[in-house]
């Protein structure tokens, strides 16, 4: 176990940006909200899988709805934490751990704020290596997890518990249309799920990847070097390619950003055009109508100097970017999983796209690395 | 308390659908599922309000959604006992005794059917005395009655609590919302209240006031005398329009249907053109694009030769309609209600238009009227 400071929010959410592939919620506003928390005085405690006990009771967390909104209607703060209280009394016993859906700027802090606040330890890993748009892909679900009870707040006080649902899917559909009618943000705690099975299926460590991630691009800012080089040395993967965004095409249908990114190559790939399919995230790379890269790995993208990590709902014309394609974990590509986050799961026509190599295993928590 | 029979369904159904101001659900699926409930050997037990006990736990069950919807996707049957148990669970104790939102031919059954599965007395009343299309717009939560905690439940085993809300507002947005992600239909119990609270709130007797609408309905279909008639010795009121139907518009939008019906007289009244507004239930009668009759009070339209009540979802060019104003309960015409069943709470712009004398008050339980 260790804990966490002020200095480590930077790096982290400039990592699970990254990772977030284009969603994953606002790395800023992610940030500050546990900024706050830790400036009144609670304190985020970190754990890896293995450190969590097989009778151990653990929650999901983290925020739902477009990311779009998020920049009109800022988090309360307390959301998670709300309905962490009430999964607890629906449960009527306390949660021993949490840990966050999915990596991303702002799904990565949010659960940081639901620990601190509830006083449990944070696990270090997620439900998706990454961020994805739905409920129901996460690693937990994919692999054997309830997903109900589930309780949804927002920050008005509207608290619903969804004592059972028909599948994941039900529980997807239905808490989306109650986070639209709640305004397009609330925070959701899910799929409470004992210890023993939560370390065999959780992606594990991705909030030390983060970090590794996060150091690196600042260090090559620090030295001059490329940032997407200092990503890809960490998380292997390829640059794809670099351009620029000449075309954004953006609506928001039912609590989901989503539309399509075109760039034209640059520099050495100057010549090329690329289409880049998203539904919050980032789903699929398009050249000359064939895939080049899909759902499950990661394709996410970096100006092209500072290595800003670009959500999907900040991208505009004539933005400079390097479109990086990183691997999943290895469970996300097992059939089952790519029939839950494979491309035809987000009605894409193709099959998956993948790298040879999946993601590289990190080998201790960052606390010690570092 | 009087058990009800299969005999009773019929003109109870009737009356409740022609109280139903042209919503409050279909009358005949409504029957069927009280008479399935019935021929499986359970009892439909009814209590007068003032033989609810001070002491006692009453919830308000009912179906929400479109009324078209249930043309397409029948209601499963057991929805709303599915929520009264998840309530109860929710509580940690039983509910003694249940009452409608509404009068409607839908609803006055769906709530014999929790109290028949439930076995706890169904009280004789309402929260409208007739039907409305919202669910804070019961005389219960106008009169200081809690609207959590709710349960909604529908036929595939999706199972929400509403813990909290910030106003019955904020539970019928979030509640419709996620009821129109279940397909259009869903069972509701909620506003669990004291039965000091309920006998004094409640709209009392409006089953009962069903039956003898429904029992002079069908005597005047008997005796060769005009059924609206019929209706306006037992409530009150006037007939406004014998017209008609020339135009009809509709659109399903939100969970709700909504639109317009437009008569043109006929007989004693040609020459003369109405149009009427509805949100699954008839608002306000427009002449000459001024209002003549508008809710609270009871706008609903019976087939000229027959009697049969009109629900908005089957009204179609052609019919010819006898369109009735009857007088609304007091309790629905002080000033703290009229702010929410006024025609401004329905986003008309118009004061309230109501009939000189409030509902008359039946003076006993129809089991011993008759």
């Amino acid at each position: 176990m260790w804990g966490l400071h002020e200095d480590d929010l930077g790096p982290i959410s400039l990592g699970a940006a990254i990772l977030g592939s284009g969603g994953g919620g606002n790395p800023y506003i992610g940030q500050l909200r546990v900024r706050e928390c830790m400036r009144a005085g609670k304190t985020v405690r970190v754990i890896s899988p293995e450190e969590v006990r097989d009778d151990d009771l653990v929650a999901v967390c983290g925020a739902m709805g477009s990311p779009v909104v998020n920049y009109e209607k800022l988090p309360g703060g307390d959301e998670e934490s709300a309905a962490l209280r009430e999964l607890e009394r629906h449960l009527g016993r306390r949660i021993d751990a949490v840990a966050p859906f999915e990596m991303g700027g702002g799904n990565s802090m949010a659960a940081m704020v639901v620990a601190a606040s509830a006083g449990v330890p944070l696990i270090d890993g997620d439900g998706m290596g990454r961020a994805f748009p739905e409920l129901q892909m996460t690693s937990y679900l994919i692999y054997g997890a309830e997903s109900t009870p589930s309780a949804l707040a927002d920050e008005r006080g509207n608290l619903l518990v969804f004592s059972d649902v028909a599948d994941a899917c039900w529980l997807e559909r239905i808490a989306r249309a109650a986070t639209v009618a709640m305004g397009g943000h609330a925070g959701v705690v899910s799929t409470p799920m004992r210890g023993e099975l939560c370390k065999r299926v959780i992606i594990p460590k991705t909030l030390s990847l983060a970090r590794a991630i996060g150091d690196a691009v600042l260090a090559a800012g620090r030295n001059g070097n490329e940032p997407s080089n200092a990503v890809l040395a960490v998380t292997g993967g390829r640059r794809h390619i670099r351009g620029k965004v000449v075309d954004v095409e953006r609506r928001n249908t039912r609590g989901f950003a989503r539309g399509s990114i075109e760039l034209k190559g640059i520099d050495a790939d100057a010549g090329r055009t690329v289409r880049i399919e998203f539904q919050n995230e980032n789903l699929a790379i398009f050249e000359d109508e064939k895939p080049s890269a899909t759902v499950p790995d990661l394709i996410t993208l970096l100006t092209t100097e500072r290595g800003e990590p670009l959500t999907t709902e900040v991208m505009s014309y004539g933005v400079r970017a390097d479109v990086l394609v990183l691997p999943c974990h290895p469970l996300l590509r097992t059939a089952r999983a790519l029939e839950v986050v494979g491309p035809r799961a987000f009605d894409l026509d193709c099959d998956p796209v993948l790298l040879d190599e999946p993601a590289r295993q990190l080998t201790g928590p960052f606390s010690k690395a570092n």
